[in-house]
């Protein structure tokens, strides 16, 4: 089964949640499955998009205990290993959006960087290194697009 | 959704691999999802039988590549943390069933008993300690033994 | 730098605790490094014994916090990762000597085991499997006797 | 005993190998352990600075075998996680230098600035979301300015 994660910060407002739903709903639609972190903000939206939909969400939770899942998780994984949780939601799809993000979710697009798994950014990080700005691979403007640009890396 | 680990070495012979297989498929006609280390011998006979009934399989893998799980298993969890990985598929399961098993085995009944997920054994290990023997749980005799027991312990 | 772990449980009493800082003390005088858990008990009075002898002592922590580690510890290695620390302990060393146990104990003789890590026993863990004993490695009945194998086996 | 993470690329050119060398061998004149991942490049130059100015030197290895070590790590903690490994470096450090680097140095700042461990950067990289710069901590210009920033954030 085909897999993409969607990673983001763990509280969001509205707009940010909305186009998490979005981008969850349009995977399920596709018979894609969800990988997130399993906690709030995006990742709860983008599970609960996913889940209205009929799709498979999968939670790679840091902690010790299933019941942090949110309840649009499906499938939680209870890792008990705090943030080194985040290369296993990287390894784990195929494709990556980020939507919006704190540090934990610049962890990950390094991660998926790093391990060759393309990523694709929805008002994200942006990154330079000696004043050169370095691509973190596709930057999408709409839930749309940004699932249609992780459907085409994973084709 | 309720989880179930089966756990057990990578080669088997045949009747430890039949007995596999009917707990999978015993678990799955429950309803309930089987969680294991996603290789061969135990794992993938308990992955075929859950598989064949329809059930949801879930594979925490040791390596870098989704493509190391055996060919039943519906979610691969990649985790790359070698070893490190018989912690999390006890951690994302509400009871555990161990059949036969080798020194991995060994650890994950030991991090069972550890964090006081249930255990039920099939052909497994014994332990003693200052020469008295400490039970590892239930010790059943058959397949459907075991999985009645696993299913008593996550009521 | 040559290494051994020093593995056993949080908790002990006085005989133990003796025992493992004897194990402690010896190793350090023979320039050997001791890793363990960082915690209490046995932990702590190996730690103690090395550092008290001048030696070097490792403590990988299964918390989030450096803080958590015994006062002997002079190398605090902070994981996060909870039980999963305990294979990072067991590849970190050369040899193993296990001083009573509990069942985290027990996950580290099973990751030595599996591991190629040879493992010296004293007061610990007995194994069987089909109802034939399965040796864990060396059974010391004395701390310098524990020493002189862990020793050996590191030559 | 107080420690500082060095963090920076496995490969480098010879400008940035001599500031990591000077780096090292600043903290160890200021009697901080290095910590780094312990393998080349940034890793091992700053190992190579530390060690020849007699410092204790940590490398937290992501393979599983010691012999990954460069040259100058004295205490080698081998992981088997991969870049999960990435956090343990940050959580056993109190401050962390960057110097340059490439995804996986950007996954480490990130888990630092998650983590709320202090970032010195040395040539490193710089982020921005939604068109505001967002600063990683200190910028240096030097290894002394470097090493002045991390000494007084672990004062």
């Amino acid at each position: 089964m085909k897999a993409v994660a969607v990673i983001g910060p763990g509280t969001c407002d509205e707009p940010l949640a909305a186009q998490a739903r979005e981008v969850g709903r349009l995977l399920a639609e596709q018979g894609v499955a969800l990988v997130c972190g399993g906690h709030g903000g995006v990742m709860e939206a983008a599970a609960r998009g996913a889940h209205e939909a009929g799709g498979t969400t999968i939670g790679i939770l840091p902690g010790t205990d299933a019941c942090e899942a949110n309840r649009f998780i499906q499938i939680p994984i209870v890792t008990g290993m705090g943030e080194a949780r985040n290369v296993i939601i990287i390894r784990s799809a195929q494709a990556v959006i980020a939507i919006g993000g704190e540090f934990g979710t610049l962890s990950e697009i390094a991660f998926a960087l790093k391990l060759g798994v393309p990523v694709i950014g929805l008002n994200t990080w942006k990154l330079a290194r000696e004043n050169e700005p370095v691509s973190i691979g596709v930057e999408a403007q709409t839930p749309a697009a940004a699932v249609a640009a992780a459907l085409e890396k994973i084709r």
